[in-house]
């Protein structure tokens, strides 16, 4: 058992997804549209969190010419991809796999590493540790993430958390544990320093334990990647999304990177076809329109000012976020949520968020028209 | 172990795919095209057996139209494509599962079902028995079709097989027994007639056993389709494929159909997102197009013709198939699909196939123009 304060194990069951709609995520604006009776394209969307920018016309024309090879198979390789991947990140494409969405790896990585143990800090992406609890008969242990630090990782327990891991040596092989962090962490927008991931892989890494860094939202904060460290370090793997920045979350495209060494473990269990031909060459698009990216920035950068700004003055609290959202505290989330729906306005409930409560909304960074609409809801909501 | 000699276990471990790149199916375009260094659409693909019509308009209109709405995450429950599904159908909406391609379909239904004995014939899509070994420990046992039968399933003969299935009672639990039948088959084209599979259907019942039928080509000859047994038989699944009728191969559609008892129990398993926007407004679309199914059958029908004579004429032996592709004997098959790939024409090895060996491959039926060219060269290669 674990000795220390901050890490307990996540020993209830979890429930699965039993019957339909099983919606627990942000996103889902076709049930809500439905229970509404309104067309999907009303709702204002902020429960997931997109570029707002929405497809650049360089991936749509992609699209559009790509309707043709769609009669033949996905590349199982994503030969093309990868290797666009690789040159954008100078990495080796042969440390490359592309998934279905970023979520075909969080699954498939503990199906093949088979860790017996896995760690993950609380609050975070509520599918690390379904994956993991689906894909073997293991324990999860959560970090706690407090308040008080504004929900951030204290690097010295962390590391103390990992040294402390304890297993059954009867059901472990060596290699046996895994650790999941979200960097930038969803939902709080926590980001850790490159350095002190660099710290926790290290101490992870002296322990035969693989650390899997989600850098889902990194590409808002594109420094703090770990991506180049991954080729030194057969513990270290990297996710990525291009659901997020590139707004393809439709199409679904995700890839992990990791070392050379690990890569034949990982592809042994994979799936044939999972990602889709206008996935392969849409996100090849994306990754050449350096354009779009820049757009970003600027957009996101001066949107997150104005919705602080906005924050602040009406008093409602938000935690430090480096990636396009904010989780908020409020007073009661389950009712805002409603009113918020009520005008067609989607936000995301964080309540089933393992450590958080009704008190947590997270919201998306969009254009200033729909944040302008947002923050006026808020003020007359939260104020006071 | 199995008295019946024509029931082995498939012992030997199967290689998983280890490096890049792990070609061992028809279809991979990009591969091929790279070793000749050829643009990919300059091939004439029969390797892999989609429906020649390629995407019919409404279709490609319907994924233009769906282009703006990839911003969005996909629907996770599939709601609107199970609708449509069941009202084809009618089957209830309920007992729908879709998924990325049937290929997610054939992996998460033994990871749910978590059998410890896996029966299947052998030749047969090779995707079953890596699903089967990945997500379990597991035995593979495999029924011996014989190429005197056509190699087709003799039914007396494999209800047997089911009666004696043996298992470690230690291992298993009840409901711990699955088959995998795939009707027409592949890569032969033998199809069992509907009263054939249910007399199959009702001796695995019999034996807690699940009965997978992939009907992945079925939709080529309809009336043999077992879909709406379905709700009287706990123990019976039906696999649906779009990506081969509906030449939605690139887009990655399919579907499963389970009794209303089952389908929580595969829902639990299930991974979020799989099926991205594009693939359930398409599938929709392409339902909805009676015109391109009644042109279908007219093509293939006529094109079946065709070739069948060719064959026949050439002495080039082939087996009977209810399906879009033959699997023909050849000499030497290596050689074969090197000279035909030398001239940019892909035809399927299918010396890989357990069962199989260096005397067949399987060809696709496409557009006359192209099945003129590959009856040419197969004149020339085969004739005597």
């Amino acid at each position: 058992m674990m000795k220390d304060a901050s890490v307990t194990e996540n020993a209830e069951p979890r429930r699965g997804v039993l019957q339909y709609p099983p919606t627990e995520h942000g996103g889902n604006i076709y049930e809500i549209a439905g229970q509404l009776g309104v067309p999907q394209n009303t709702l204002i969307d902020f429960s997931a969190s997109i570029n707002p920018l929405g497809l650049s016309k360089k991936v749509k024309e992609t699209i559009r010419k790509g309707m043709d090879g769609l009669v033949n198979y996905p590349d199982p390789d994503t030969t093309m991809l990868r290797r666009k991947i690789a040159e954008q990140h100078d990495i080796d494409p042969r440390t490359i796999v592309c998934g279905n969405g970023s979520s075909e790896l969080i699954y498939l990585i503990p199906r093949a590493l088979k860790p017996g143990q896995v760690l993950m800090p609380g609050p975070t992406f509520s599918e690390y540790e379904r994956a993991c609890k689906l894909s073997n008969e293991l324990r999860v242990m959560s970090y706690e993430l407090k308040e008080e630090n504004n929900f951030r990782i204290i690097t010295e327990e962390f590391i103390s958390a990992i040294n402390t891991l304890s297993f059954n040596s009867q059901l472990l092989t060596p290699d046996s544990k895994l650790i999941f962090l979200c960097n930038p962490n969803n939902p709080t927008g926590a980001l850790l320093q490159r350095e002190e991931i660099l710290e926790i892989a290290d101490a992870a890494r002296k322990q035969g334990c693989y650390l899997v860094v989600d850098e889902a939202f990194i590409d808002f904060t594109p420094e703090e990647s770990v991506i180049h460290d991954v080729k030194d370090n057969p513990y270290l793997i990297v996710l990525r999304s291009m659901t997020k920045f590139h707004a393809l979350t439709g199409l679904r495209i995700g890839y992990a990177v990791l070392h050379r060494s690990r890569i034949g473990r990982v592809l042994e269990f994979k799936e044939p076809w999972t990602v889709n031909n206008l996935a392969q060459s849409a996100a090849v698009a994306a990754l050449d329109d350096r354009d779009y990216s820049e757009r970003t920035y600027g957009l996101i950068a001066r949107e997150k000012r104005y919705i602080e700004k906005r924050l602040k003055k009406y008093g409602v609290k938000f935690f430090p976020s480096a990636a396009n959202y904010y989780l908020l505290k409020v007073a009661d989330a389950g009712e805002l949520v409603v009113k918020l729906r009520n005008r067609g306005i989607l936000v995301r409930d964080c309540s089933n968020f393992r450590g958080l409560n009704n008190s947590y909304v997270r919201i998306a960074v969009k254009s200033r028209k729909h944040n302008e609409m947002l923050m006026k809801e808020l003020s007359e909501s939260c104020a006071g």
